[in-house]
């Protein structure tokens, strides 16, 4: 491909989203909208990115930090002529540009690709054909069947209402003429803007070929004006990312009730629950099943485990056939060994828990390093904070830990050691023995029950 | 306006809910319909508000309980004419009267509006018009475009048939004629029931002006007879609701998965994830997110906070830049300060937690006073109740509380005092110092682990 | 009915499935898709029940442990006519045969049933009308309306691709002719295989009348190549399955967020939530209400009772004005008496619960027996493990057990005992008196808070 240079729109303010971050930067699928943007037009290799920026310029260039990406401030909003122009000191002399929207987020790269091969040395625009197109500027072709201009709704005549081929907004343009073409647009409207739409003209006028690509779908062009819009392509988003995800054979309990805002990459036979959020990247080996109900945030989980529902795991690495949940919330940091079990009201942060071992119910497990085999009763607690400073805990092989234990680290609890229920340790457990502390049992003489108070 | 009465017809029995609460107290997005369309009446601002009531009877007054509302009992269920006869005695002798039903609990108030403008000093019927009338009552216009009679399906020549436009039941009727119009009904039909509809030829016999006036949708006019029409009402309610936030600039991950029961009152930048369902008055301050799963009732939430996945909040006030959840529950009196955090596994009731102070692992806190700065361990527990009465426990400023703290109310932790963890505290902790109440940790010489039963 | 014979074809690999499991296998609504078409099979009270399995033979075999099916093994595949062929051996010589589908999950039992008796002494096919016949075979008819060929789509005519009725490949058939049609099948086609369509025009050239049935809706005859389609199955079902509770009665919040896998009976007045899931067999008593978010699996709920949010119930038993939850989990042999209260984050197994206890938070119950009117305080446990083996708890009636209480098993609380906040208890606690196993509170002179590490 000539040397192809993509410059993304992305001035709006987005005055309908009623929000104090700039459109661009509200999330779809959790990621920036602009950010998507910029990850499908790095797909087509650009030799160059430009964004036009200009409300809230500094969170647009303070979220979006790519090293390589030319900035160009468009200071008035002029339309998107001026908007485009505002690109032109950052575009080479030759080859192509491509223009998209920071807000228009679900192109997909191969109708791009379409786009800027159709374009050859000439121009293409990037066309749908609707139903209904009221609204919409439409392509109007002669008799050729060559494009001619795109004529807004309220400037067609009958006949030009009647076309359904419609203009996206995206187009390949050659800059060798593109400064001329840019430089010669009018303002000559109600809104007073310059509209790049009319190029179009400019290019049929200086004799130069004006192709056309179409969308796949619709939503591929579709922008985003308010949060209805963006609930309506985030829906879209997710029903084609859980459809891709049925025919790689995910078995999904309901393609409608499954959120992915990442990358979620999976084995052989994983099977997920209705209702699941998976953020950043998760990783799902073989036989893996997701319970209902369950929040998963950069997750590695290995073959044969399962993760029973209202869990909640981020940051976190699960090894091959544990049994996680229900109700389990494994913390940054978090790395179990395989044929690990960690039950319900269960709290893992920053520890490791090697192979086999159990924690089934109720507990707090925080900075520690717990080995294989090691059994945590009910109601126990790593106490690793003093108020001001953590510190580990390091339980051996092999221990029983009684429920009720309190770990007041630093302390280690030795290879085999046991731990009497209810006691709290603050000194090293030594090994293959028990270990207590608690206070001896004894009844109370003539003790009477407390009474209503009137 | 004229002197405008409204009688809601509420006296069926819905025999198709299956239910043993009369049809109309079945609850839409948490209000008995009839409830709703009491509320709608009312913001017609009528002078008289009369409910026809008649199956169920006694549980409908018990829970309606608008000490203006006038009841006038329907003992059998004769028809709709029948049913608003029973209204008579405690209508004006002039004005218009809306009759309105009690199970149809989404028509709008502006539409409602329109009908009582368009009767004028005649009536006026609210009619729909639906691609497939099939089984509906037809509006029977003359060449004149006048209505002329409301024609039963069953009833229909073949020309009537394809009429479109058909009757809601819903009308406006000027009160002068309606006692002499409503004793000239006639029950000759396969029910024996008066049928209201039948005053509309009447009307046009007297020579009263009959208009008209539409539905901006169906769903205004839907009636509910059975869970299935219940059900699908709730969901448009329920997609209307999710439509004004978002265009009010709420952000929502999946507008088909979120209840609002309720009110719920935003500021900006509002972010609300999948699944949420929220009941009664719920006040979310600019920049909250509320997390996956999450159910929140009566709850007032300040700016800046964060509700983690699987928070249930009822009857609780939240700070501003509070940290809440994952799986916390805020049960009623339960008030936080600002950059308050409650963690998973933690039930707070009845207590009020300071600014700064943190309660973030598997604790229950109830009846207390916790002050500024205080971090209370994994595990501790407010000992609340003695089995008859409930107890305060106080805890001032900045003191930390250890890890499995059990405190046995009334007591008073005083400020920046230290809770050595596993403590059983029934005492006043001192100011400043550390406290303690645990046992002496002992390895128990020559003890060996218990063997597996055989 | 005369002898009805019924062949399932379950041999297929469902590659695009991409999983290890034999296609038919894969469950719908919790159920391998074979078992259900069995069970619908079984629905016809067919004299014998015969499965041609291939793929995962054994896995299916290991699966469907029926004892009275027939098993006919197809060891390679070439076609449904093939597949038919292995079953000859096992059906008798007269009567009928029905051909069904083990991927095609969701026929109903009525439709089959008018398919046999429109067989007669001939053979009947099962078809449809679609909107859209693209790719399906044509079902032709004679001017006399009668089937004379089942035209696949890429051999039609052009007047025969403008027929909508197309072949679902269920048929009925008259075993007295089914050896020698089978038998005369040819495999001239591109996929060199035998197809059991092939029948219907050896049955017309044979004089045997062929007759037709009509599906009620277009996925009685789905079939399932993909998880894609095994999940718009699936939530076809499941929608069926919440439109039949709602006309039963029972209120859903979002017919769309309810999974059924198995049975649920209910009473009058029952109320569920939005996003719970139901396994196995639940039983739900009148006006029994589900809260949002609940996973219950083989439970029975008596009359009254309400199950707060996030809770998640297996094989338990609830009696009757029950409060659980929200954040409760009953686990296996969980056995709860009337006016039971089990609150947030308390784990309940293998225990009863006598009339009117509570165990209102951040409770482990495990292999307990509880009588009546007890109060269980915050953070108490059943130490029931001590590492090898399961020991009992038994805790009489009207005892008060201490918030933080450690119940070290074999250990008996007696009737009316009261056990004081954070004891462990590993002796019997006599009847009726107060007993305490805790240190003492001091306050240590001079102490120091710690210091933030640099």
């Amino acid at each position: 491909m000539d040397s192809l240079s993509i410059v993304i729109l992305a001035a709006g303010k987005g005055k309908r989203m009623y929000s104090s971050m700039p459109k661009v930067l509200h999330p779809i699928a959790g990621e920036p909208m602009l950010a998507r943007v910029i990850r499908t037009a790095r797909s087509l290799n650009p030799s160059r990115l430009v964004v036009v920026y200009g409300h809230g310029g500094e969170q647009v260039r303070g979220r979006i930090q790519d090293a390589d990406i030319v900035w160009a401030e468009q200071a008035e909003q002029l339309g998107t002529g001026h908007a485009l122009k505002m690109a032109l000191p950052h575009l080479p002399a030759s080859g192509k540009t491509l223009v998209l929207y920071g807000d228009v987020p679900l192109t997909l790269s191969a109708t791009l690709r379409q786009l800027v091969e159709a374009a050859g040395d000439g121009m293409a625009v990037l066309t749908d054909v609707l139903a209904d197109a009221s609204g919409y500027g439409r392509m109007v072709r002669g008799v050729d069947g060559k494009l001619k201009a795109i004529v807004e709704h309220k400037d067609c005549t009958a006949e030009q209402l009647a076309i359904r081929e419609i203009n996206t907004g995206m187009m390949a343009l050659p800059n060798a003429q593109l400064a001329g073409w840019l430089n010669a647009l009018k303002n000559g409207n109600a809104q007073g803007e310059y509209y790049l739409t009319d190029v179009l003209e400019l290019a049929v006028k200086d004799g130069v070929a004006v192709e056309s690509a179409s969308v796949a779908a619709s939503w591929e062009a579709a922008g985003v004006n308010n949060k209805l819009q963006l609930a309506e392509l985030e829906r879209i988003l997710q029903q084609n990312q859980a459809h891709a995800l049925l025919e790689a054979g995910v078995t999904l309990a309901d393609p409608a009730r499954i959120d992915i805002r990442g990358t979620l990459r999976h084995g052989m036979d994983v099977a997920i629950d209705v209702n699941c959020v998976f953020e950043g990247l998760v990783e799902l080996g073989d036989n893996v099943e997701i319970g209902a109900n369950c929040v998963l945030k950069n997750v590695s989980i290995a073959a044969g485990s399962k993760i029973a529902p209202f869990s909640h795991l981020e940051d976190a690495v699960v090894g091959a056939d544990c049994r996680i949940g229900p109700y389990a919330r494994l913390r940054p940091g978090a790395e179990l060994a395989d044929h690990v079990h960690i039950g319900n009201f269960v709290e893992v942060k920053k520890s490791t828990v090697g192979e086999g071992s159990k924690v089934n119910h109720l507990s707090y497990i925080g900075d520690a390093e717990i080995g294989s085999k090691v059994n945590v009763g009910a109601g126990s607690v790593t106490c690793n904070y003093d108020g001001v400073n953590k510190f580990k805990t390091v339980i051996g092989d092999n221990v029983f830990v009684g429920s009720g234990t309190l770990m007041v680290a630093p302390v280690t609890l030795e290879d085999g050691a046991t731990i009497a229920a209810g006691s709290v340790i603050n000194k090293t457990a030594p090994a293959g023995q028990l270990t207590v502390a608690r206070a001896r049992q004894m009844t109370v003489p003539g003790w009477q029950r407390p009474q209503k108070k009137s």
